[in-house]
Order: structure tokens, then C-alpha cells, then sequence
């Protein structure tokens, strides 16, 4: 594993007409290309996740996993907003001495992907085999595959959506709006807005997760308790949790990137943009997911024109793409070795796997990202 | 319709402990009493409603509804905790002269039923022949039932459960890190705490919507938007709406009265507590309701004894209780007729109405309460 930052020390223009003055890039890569350069794994991050993903991700990339290094060159970038290496809200503005702050300009998904094309053309790269993401990981790998549709060979999409839903704008609206109650995000330091951004997460959550989630880790021992329920530290721990790891005018940027993913922007039609993908796609969908729900991935894998879609299950809702290797490895297995997603068997649906409550009682420790 | 108070001067102690110096309960009535008084409705309100059941229940209460105040006596009273005449701590404290605020003690669904005795024998009234709420207007009978199972021949029961759950208490603990998030709840005015509260009910208009109520009301007719989308706006709309017509430690006491509600505290078991229920029960669950859902009610009609259990479905989610009259008031009067819930057809399952789509597109302005 090898962590770099690319600096590109020119303006770079963003989609809303901002301009931000340079660009950093932090990146995280494992294994080597080879030379045939037909061993490249694209994997884009969610929300809050950094370039490690072999870290948040460790049922699917490192040794001895589906995408081993031994195997596969694989990449993933930090993404600009966020504040894990790439210029981000937390990031020292060059002719200021200061972090952006508010001050960091709208970011969008489409920017995201252009910034990761800088750093695609500096790492040589002009083919990949596949592109691997959830969530906005997933929307970020659309909007590039839209954008450069040779690029790669495979996608694998997860949980995510061809534009962000009203019901998910809403969600990180309420997100912002509990941020901004809290006036200290005004203050010039790094701990700005900290309450608020610790129930900005606990919000999240809720959208991460589902009711059976919380009923089956959450639920009380005794009918006894008036008060200070489990469920409710619970809250308060994944608040704190994330509080201490992120940065709010980051949360902000970042929720507002999201918001503005729509592939048909700019490309006449939501439909219009998936029909340029040439990839053969696999959609995984999340049966319990309420954030990105089912739907979503059925209208990807209907206009995307080599889809397939494998539906499965999870205790654990939108958060599932993190948590449920066993039930993901096997369909990205099946769509590295060319079983799934071929031009003959275009638009058809996977059979879904039996529905059953797997028996964990506590959340893996990869959560949240 | 007339609205009182009726002004307890002695102590009042709560389930956890503390005593309330006095007690007011506000309390709307419409129509009148007859002689063998088997014409009584009670309404239960839910979480920021008041006692005026005709102004937010206007499809089922009111001359020409079903709940016609030519042929009920109907009651509502406004529940302790609250801020619309019952005492609450937007109330003056008697001894201070000034308001509870953050002082206002731990109150209870138990408690707020106990406190709705008081006024149910000051009006000596002995028997009631229909009690009827939705979500914690539910809770609320439902507790008292389980107290006094002689009191009620009927009980209508909508969205609610027997016990609020963990990813209930999860939404409502969200909502209150938003409005701890916001320092000015400290301060001893009725604004205090306003921008937490904003961002409290924009996160609970999620839990009482669903994916496609934003879908279908707050979607987008263009691609070309980067930022401000609809969504967004309706969100601080509904904030803002809440905001000016409640006060946020009300919004805090209320919250945790609904996590307190578990009608097995003290009975043994949730079971159990249902098992004493003698009233003819009609239990309303909605299908796309994810604050509440179904099985929640299902539960309710499987271990009240006579009860049966009627499926709507609802563009609107949770708030389908309040906005689905027309398929709400059908089930109602099929029980007030004696159609259903008798002691013979115990634990059936009314036929679940086709799952239509709503053709509306605007959510009538009771919405939210």
C-alpha cells in the first residue's frame, strides 16, 4: 500500500464557476499495474471514507481477498471536499495562509470525476478493468463513465442512484440545517460546528440503517427504563464517533456534492447518459436500503445497456455495501470472470438470493464510512 | 366546540419522581352528552397537536364526518408536556413566576394519561364508547386501556405500537442532538433553541414521509440545477412552519414522553398489558409507513383480543393518518356500526385495499401535527 498526493498547482475551475486556486489529491494505491495494464481497479469512496480502502473495505480489498494486490492494481482517490488529503473546506488556502472554511466554492459530483481524471492521465492510466464503488462512490463512477465511456471494462455500482432523489436531498438538508443551528460553525478553527456535525451523523444514520437495524442491536433487556435508551446513546456514540474524525464545513461541502449528482445534466436525459455506457455493469441492490432504495438500481441496470442486478439483502439498510461481503463478492467475482454483464445477456435480473436475517448482533467496525 | 382548562391546584407526581406543583389541562369539546352516555368520543393527539381535533382532523371530525358533533360528544384534551394550554414547560412555574424551560421535569405517556383521568372524572365521564388517535395519540390510548379496561367499548388505533422502538427513540434523539446543537436553548425566552428546532422537525418530516412522498412533490422538472433544489427549500419550509407556532424544550419534554411509551412497564409484559384490553379495536396500519410500520400494528392486533387490523395505503407515510380520511373513515365506521372487531371475529385480518398510488399532489394543510 502506498499513499502519495498529487499537487496540481494551477486553478481549477469548477462546475458552479468557482475557481480553486490548485488541487491536492491524496491517493492510495495497492499491487502494481501490469504491463498489459488489464489489472486496474478503480475504486471511488462514499461520503465520509478516505482513499484507504483496503481499511474500510477489508472483506473485499487486501490479501487473499476478491481484489487482491497479488491480482489487481488498485486505486482509490481521496475526493476533492473531502478532508483526507484532497483539497477540501479543511484545506489552507494558498494566498490566505487560512483553511477555506465556508468559504470552500460548491463542488459537484462532476467535479469530483474531473479532478480524478487529472489524476488517471498523471498515473498513466487509460484503461481500467473495473470500477467499484457504493453510494457516492457509485455516483461518482457513473458520471465518469458517462463522461468517458471507454474508459473502463467493468463497473461494479452498489447502493447507489443515476441522480440524487428529492427524499436524499432532503435527508442531508436536514443534515445542513442541524449543522448551522450550531452558530459555533461560524468560529474560525478546526472544531467548528462540531455539535451540529455530531447530529448531522446521527441522522445519518438513520438513513444508513433500518428500523430492524436498531430493533435487533438496540432494542432494551427490561421494560423498566423511562429514559436514556440504548438507541439513544447509540446516537450520541455514532455522533461522537464520526465528530472526532471529520470536519464540518466538510460534511457540508460534501452533503451538497451529493445533492448535485444528476447524469443527465448536461447530457439531455438521465436515460440519454447511462445509454453511453459501455461497460459491462453490475447494479447490487440493497432490498432493505431506504436511502438508495431498490427502484434506484432497477432504473440503472433497466437503461444502462449491459446491466445486470443482483439484489441482497442486509440487516443493516444503505450500509449494507460496507458490511455484507459474503453476499457482494460473489456477483463482482462473476462480473471480473465474465459471467455476468455480457453483451448476449443484456438487462436481465439475477435471481435474489434468499432474503434471511443473517444472525450478527453488532456492526462490523468499518461503519459509517 | 368549546375549549377550557381545567386548573388542578395540588401536586401532580410523575412516574419518575418529580412533582408538578399544579396541573392545567386545556380541553376542547364538541357536541353534547346524551343521557345513557354512550355518545362519548375521545380523541388522543399526537406529538404537536392540540386539543382542537376538528381543525386537524377536519375529514373525520366536524359536522357532516364521521365524527359528527350532532351525534358525539367529543373530547379532546391538550397533553401535559405541551405548549397549547396544558401545562408544559412553556408554562409558569407557580413558585418562580417564570417558565419551566429546561427545568420542566421527565413526563411520561403513563403520566399524561394519568393526568387525562383527572379530567375524564371531572366531566364524569364513566364510559366512553370510542377512543380514537394516531401515533402517540395511540400510545396514549393504548396506555390507558391497558389502566382502565373497562372504560373504553371501542378503541380506533392508528399508526402506533405498544411500545416505542428503538428506531423511534433513535429519530427522536437526532431531533433532540439538533436542538442541544443550538446553545440558544439555554436562554430564558420562548425563541430559545428556534434553529435546533428547525432542523428537529426537518429530520422528523422524514420519518413521517417516505421516498416517494419527496419523490413525487419535490422533484425537480430540470437537470440543469447544481444547488437549491426544492427539496432543500421544503425542508426549512416545514422547520420554519413548526418553529413559529412551538417552543423547543416542548418539542424536548414531548419527545421523551413518546420514547418512555411501553404499556408492558409494570404489567408484566407487552403481552400481557394487551391481553387486558376488553374494547372492540380497530388497528389502521399504513404500508409506507417507516416511523411506525406495519408490523408494529400487527403486533397490536395480534395480542389485543379483539381486535382487527386494517391496511391503507398512502402516498404520505406516517402522516397517511392524518391526510387518508377517506380510507381511514370507512374501517371507523365499520367498527362504530359493530361491523367489526366483535368478540366473535377476533384476531381476523380485514382484506388490504388495492395499494394505489394517490393521484394528489399537494399534502392538505393539516400536514404535520
Amino acid at each position: 500500500m502506498t499513499t502519495k498526493t498529487l499537487h496540481i498547482p494551477a486553478p481549477f475551475t469548477l462546475e458552479g464557476g468557482a475557481v480553486l486556486p490548485e488541487l491536492h489529491i491524496a491517493y492510495t494505491t495497492y499491487g502494481k499495474p501490469n504491463p498489459a495494464q488489464d489489472n486496474i481497479v478503480w475504486i471511488a469512496h462514499a461520503l465520509t471514507a478516505n482513499s484507504e480502502a483496503a481499511a474500510w473495505w477489508p472483506g473485499l480489498v487486501g490479501p487473499g481477498q476478491l481484489l487482491d494486490p497479488e491480482r489487481y492494481y488498485i486505486v482509490c482517490a481521496n475526493i476533492i471536499g473531502s478532508c483526507y488529503g484532497s483539497t477540501g473546506p479543511a484545506s489552507i488556502h494558498p494566498n490566505t495562509g487560512k483553511p477555506y472554511g465556508a468559504d470552500f466554492p460548491l463542488v459537484t459530483v462532476k467535479d469530483i470525476v474531473r479532478a480524478h481524471q487529472l489524476l488517471q492521465r498523471h498515473l498513466g492510466i487509460q484503461r481500467i478493468r473495473l470500477g467499484m464503488g457504493g453510494s457516492m462512490g457509485g455516483q461518482q463512477l457513473l458520471e465518469w463513465a458517462a463522461t468517458d465511456p471507454g474508459l473502463f471494462d467493468q463497473l461494479a455500482l452498489l447502493a447507489t442512484n443515476a441522480r440524487h432523489s428529492p427524499w436524499g436531498i432532503a435527508f442531508n438538508e436536514a443534515q445542513r440545517m442541524a449543522i448551522l443551528a450550531d452558530p459555533s460553525i461560524a468560529l474560525p478553527h478546526p472544531d467548528a460546528g462540531k455539535r451540529g456535525l455530531e447530529a448531522a451523523r446521527a441522522i445519518a444514520m438513520l438513513s444508513y440503517r433500518h428500523y430492524h437495524t436498531y430493533q435487533r442491536t438496540q432494542s432494551e433487556s427490561s421494560h423498566d427504563k423511562i429514559e436514556d435508551f440504548l438507541a439513544a446513546s447509540y446516537q450520541q456514540y455514532q455522533g461522537q464517533k464520526l465528530q472526532r474524525r471529520f470536519n464540518a464545513h466538510t460534511y457540508l461541502a460534501l452533503s451538497k456534492a451529493m445533492d448535485s449528482h444528476n447524469v443527465g445534466r448536461g447530457r439531455g436525459s438521465v436515460e440519454d447518459a447511462l445509454a453511453r455506457i459501455t461497460a459491462r455493469t453490475l447494479v447490487v441492490a440493497i432490498q432493505s436500503d431506504i436511502l438508495f432504495p431498490p427502484e434506484e438500481q432497477a432504473f440503472l441496470a433497466r437503461h444502462i445497456p449491459h446491466a445486470h442486478i443482483a439484489h441482497i439483502d442486509s440487516l443493516y439498510g444503505h450500509d449494507g455495501f460496507l458490511v455484507e461481503y459474503d453476499k457482494i463478492a460473489p456477483s463482482v467475482k462473476a462480473l471480473l470472470e465474465g459471467e455476468i454483464g455480457s453483451p448476449v445477456a443484456t438487462h436481465t435480473v439475477l435471481p435474489s438470493p434468499g432474503f434471511t436475517k443473517t444472525g450478527k448482533l453488532a456492526v462490523p467496525g468499518t461503519e459509517g464510512f
